[in-house]
């Protein structure tokens, strides 16, 4: 919640400034403008020999379920950059990012989650500070129930339907809350 | 540049919270994090018998040049449906979305532009507050050397592209700073 101008330290208020369509915290002293807007979760389906990679959660929300390696993109670099980023910090994997393979709005939350398909470079990962542990997954050893959002279920379960039919596409998608 | 906490408004300080590995600017008095993101730029293809809806900008940055319908994605909406905003609030246009087509993250900027292909509902359009005119243009039509983005001529040319193989695809891409 917004109360102070980050600017200059003054009170804010909030409307509709002029020009505008909907209402921001604006600051009472300089004018200043607050924006907020939706934030971008890249991550990763990396393969190893048919295996998916999941990390456990070490960190709430979700500690102890399954997830993907994914995160808030940081300012400066691309999608792919922090889908890899994120797949090295929470599972020590190196990936070999190969192409966008799922969008998912999540309106409610304000947030986007995009998911890359990628191969890991070598065997190698490891848990890394948000990971309790990190494992390779055969598709009939996905632990369902233990998922961590519904996110990666969608994800996961697009990418073992195309896998199937050998054929990836790029799947776009909105999910509506509980 | 944040220098005062948007939650209590006394001053902040930059370095690298436990636990984290880039520096945020943490407030001095009660911790608050504020972490900063990139922003997604959401905007639409839309086509009209042929012809493609470009606006002309009434605003800055790059003032009267031509750029197809986009703008910063809002909280509690899709990506589909900010670019049918965009198009709605800058060419007076209802569009009917098809699917994302281009995905272009802009590092140095710290945006992601993402813009869906679509087709107007009529032939209805208008300019916005956001634009000084809107107009239909044949492929052959297009004023290139007055576009007003580097991602808005990438997208038309894989657009354009992509018509004329009678096959689209998504296409995913990064910019480099000029």
């Amino acid at each position: 919640m917004i109360r102070f101008c980050n600017h200059c330290g003054s009170s804010v208020s909030f409307y509709v400034p002029p020009g505008d369509s909907l209402p921001r915290h604006v600051c009472d002293a300089c004018g200043h403008i607050h924006y907020e807007n939706p934030r971008l979760v890249v991550g990763c389906v990396a393969e190893w020999e048919g295996r998916i990679l999941l990390c456990r959660r070490a960190i709430e929300p979700r500690h102890g379920f399954w997830t993907l390696p994914a995160g808030f993109m940081e300012n400066g670099e691309s999608t792919a950059q922090g889908a890899g980023r994120e797949t090295y910090e929470e599972a020590g994997a190196k990936v070999i990012i190969d192409a966008p393979f799922a969008m998912v709005s999540v309106p409610h939350i304000n947030q986007v989650h995009l998911f890359y398909r990628g191969r890991l470079a070598t065997p190698d990962y490891s848990a890394g500070e948000e990971s309790l542990e990190v494992d390779l997954f055969a598709p009939e050893a996905i632990p369902w129930p233990e998922l961590a959002f519904r996110t990666v279920e969608l994800c996961l379960r697009r990418y073992l339907a195309d896998r199937q039919r050998e054929r990836f596409g790029f799947h776009e998608s909105e999910l509506p809350p509980l």
